[in-house]
């Protein structure tokens, strides 16, 4: 049975993946440098399913009337939370990745070109819902923000470093269901503080208000 | 800029997936051999960071005095699940993935080494918290289960359908939130029986016990 246990195949695998990253590291200095040549500036929300992340777009760009904003949105299927944020009246250009699980920074500069015309000066990047391989992949953002849910438990940020490692926000949302679910805030805070403590934290819920506007506040600076 | 946005190098990612997936559903078909050679049934848990695999899993042992069960406990990160679940007086093997964002038949084949010589007649394979990633790997089990938290949002079998559509149950988690959550059972139910017709569907709560009978009864059939 364990001749099968050989390991050549991840050596392969390895080398594959370094090379794609490499590429992906230089269309992010392209992005980066096509963002800022037209003004701006870009945020890359990164969590699990069902975080929030749209939600916190929707109730970001309301409360944020005097910029111009403008979103793309990935999602592994449909095109439904696109549609949902175009609703809003701002531009958004949809990148379906047919199940890939993350966002590269060619997908980006692709959808930007939808964009670039009439560039928005905040673009929020809406990230496949995954933890892991998002955190792989610099798409050319000014700054990541992890997004994560209070139902998700408090043990995520130990579990899941990587996308911690490289936030410089992290919006725990819903806490609205704070009474209802074992979640320690301050516990959650140490443990963020522990991987990454430059990373600024924005408890907060959408649903009843609490908390957006130190997240505004954030992002207007 | 456009020209970097040239695509060969998709075309060799695709070439080099479509290897090392074969020779995952190689490994799967030996795994699989050798589990029935054992006499073991094995179910391979998938959903996203927090939907409850870990609870269930622990709510579900409590239930079954009656059978052995074994766990192999994939995570990105840490041991502390594998740490929790061993509390139970169980064995468990635990695979910590290196950040990698599923299981793959190679790493369950070496972990269920540390099980076999007294081998589990049921083996929960609880894998890392993805709801895109692990649906591509046959890890030689007898039931895939996707397990989706009421919290994640009812979207969630549309825009993640290759897991669903693998799934012989789906289990709902943490019905206990659903007086403060919008989450649709019954829609819900509806958009996974377009996906996948066949498949079970279990609406339960580890936290108040509700639901879990028929749960337990399925795993006993």
């Amino acid at each position: 049975m364990c001749e099968s246990c050989g390991c050549g195949e991840r050596t392969l695998r390895v080398t594959v993946s370094r090379g794609l990253l490499s590429e992906n590291e230089r269309l992010a200095r392209e992005n980066r440098a096509w963002f800022k040549r037209l003004g701006v500036r870009v945020v890359n929300l990164v969590g699990s399913p069902g975080a929030g992340k749209t939600s916190l777009i929707e109730a970001t760009v309301r409360r944020l009337p005097e910029c111009r904003v403008g979103v793309i949105e990935g999602d592994p299927e449909t095109r439904r939370d696109a549609e949902r944020l175009s609703r809003l009246g701002i531009p958004v250009a949809a990148v379906t990745t047919g199940g890939v699980c993350h966002l590269d920074a060619r997908m980006v500069h692709r959808a930007f070109h939808e964009l670039a015309a009439s560039p928005p000066e905040l673009l929020f990047i809406e990230n496949v819902g995954n933890l892991l391989c998002p955190a792989d992949f610099d798409l050319g953002e000014d700054l990541t923000v992890v997004v994560l849910s209070v139902t998700e438990g408090e043990d995520k940020p130990e579990k899941y470093p990587q996308a911690f490692r490289r936030a410089s926000a992290v919006v725990l949302t819903k806490v609205d269901l704070l009474p209802h679910v074992d979640f320690d805030l301050a516990r959650v805070a140490e443990l963020i503080a522990r991987i990454n403590p430059e990373a600024r934290l924005f408890p907060l819920s959408v649903r009843t208000g609490e908390g957006l506007e130190p997240w505004i506040e954030f992002l207007r600076a």
